[in-house]
């Protein structure tokens, strides 16, 4: 059953990986989004050609939108441009998605490390949930305030992982280490939670989520999870949100991870 | 009862709040530590007038530290200084104390805060352990593979807060919201988290603890606690600690408080 995401959606770093297939799927839904932002910090760089046929094909859909999520200019720039292209200046879903990881042993983590890796993985979903914000909040005024909190409404997914799991850490250090990345996925958690406390009352529903391990560039291919079912499952979880799941982490099949 | 914390102790951002009281009744001790050095960013400041006046009091005990916690120099000069006093170049116990709060509503945070005060509460005690890794390493092995972990024999101790519980975030978080902080002090409890698994094997017992709301510059005069009341808490919890507290995140009463 095709994931119901009707309204318009802007999603970081789309140009490989989960990003991608999420741009991908979107576009190919049997009942699309209206508008599909498609976020990627260098647009006429070489990994680029996927997201560029996709857009080519899809072209009343889908806008390329030039983002570096950790550079303010960039996202001001952005948000111009999309606040400029969207429907009733109303945004229903941010999928903050763009991420990087970094060798992180004890030994490879040092101050430039820790702070490279918070800035894009924690700092960078900020920035842009403040930059579209506005945008937001029309999506979920304009539903009226009535109305439940959902991703048709008005969202954020913060695109987290297992591994940002406090209490889980014991079972999955040993196999992945990972300081700067950890820290900073637990540092968005609680962003996310604290967010998600803030604009309730706005009726913009906050969490994060878990795509699983997931055959990308960053997870590997001994990954056992292809990219397309973890996206099918991420768009099930998504287009299911209720008040619920206000400020909770889910992995990809609905599943409640713990901090 | 006194507790009984025997070893060589450091203590960061010790010149005012709980660092101070914490240096006052680790002298004051009627089994006091061995060495207590207390770092501090700026000794010769018009911050440092109390514990110019302690040290003076405990010549014998207590070693002022020039120690800026941001500063990758100024850790690695403390740790010269500290490990050329230390008694075999061992030392028990290091806690982690310095930190910052700055104003944190949504409005008020943007790149540079999270950043700086990530840097000061997170990023400095990795740095700190880093450093003086090869001291509390020592200090474990010269107990003797087959002693029990405590902070008799080497730990850490990171100063974390009630507020970094993403678990409770809903309850404390309109009271204050803190973006800036709280997303710290979970990167903390995350880092402790790992610390704490990666150090085991060398005997080190890596905690999070939480002071309570304490009557410092940073609490205000509003918070229920004295920093004497916290800190024989604090060090209450800090002398029972056993291998099962490995990981955790205690309060100054030895309550666990939930990621
Ligand atoms: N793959 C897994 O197993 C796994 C598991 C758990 C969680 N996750 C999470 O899932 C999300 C997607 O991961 P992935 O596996 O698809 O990673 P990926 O294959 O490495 O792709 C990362 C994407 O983020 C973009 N990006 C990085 N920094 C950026 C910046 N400053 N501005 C804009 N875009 C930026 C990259 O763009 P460039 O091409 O320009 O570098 C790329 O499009 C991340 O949040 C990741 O933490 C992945
Ligand atoms: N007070 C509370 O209610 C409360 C509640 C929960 C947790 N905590 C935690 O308890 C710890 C102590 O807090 P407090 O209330 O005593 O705070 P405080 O009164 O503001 O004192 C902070 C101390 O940290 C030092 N410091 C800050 N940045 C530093 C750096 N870069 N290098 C070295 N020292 C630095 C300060 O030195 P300067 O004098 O040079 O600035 C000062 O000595 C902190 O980790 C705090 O997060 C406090």
């Amino acid at each position: 059953m095709a994931a119901k995401i009707t309204g318009s959606v802007l999603v970081t770093g789309s140009n490989r990986g989960i990003g991608l297939e999420l741009v991908r799927q979107l576009c190919e839904s049997t009942c699309p989004p209206s508008q599909i932002f498609a976020g990627c910090r260098d647009p006429n760089g070489p990994r680029v050609k996927a997201l560029k046929e996709l857009a080519q094909k899809h072209q009343h859909l889908v806008t390329i939108v030039e983002l570096d999520t950790t550079n303010q200019a960039s996202i001001t720039e952005a948000a111009k441009v999309v606040g400029g292209q969207l429907k009733d200046r109303s945004l229903n879903l941010l999928i903050n998605n763009a991420a990087v990881n970094i060798p992180g042993s004890l030994t490879e983590t040092g101050e430039q490390q820790m702070m490279q890796v918070f800035q894009t993985n924690t700092v960078g979903p900020l920035l842009m949930i403040k930059e579209f914000l506005l945008f937001l909040r029309t999506a979920a005024a304009q539903s009226g305030a009535q109305r439940e909190m959902s991703s048709q409404r008005s969202a954020v997914v913060n695109v987290s992982t297992l591994i940002s799991s406090i209490e889980k850490c014991p079972e999955t250090f040993l196999h992945a280490p990972m300081y700067p990345y950890r820290v900073s996925k637990a540092a968005l958690n609680m962003l996310t939670r604290c967010l998600s406390e803030d604009l309730k009352k706005d009726g913009i529903l906050v969490m994060a989520l878990h795509p699983g391990w997931v055959q990308t560039d960053m997870g590997g291919p001994e990954a056992p999870l292809s990219t397309e079912d973890s996206v099918t499952g991420m768009l099930n979880v998504i287009s299911s949100l209720t008040e619920t799941h206000m400020g909770t982490l889910l992995d990809w099949e609905g599943n409640r991870i713990p901090w």
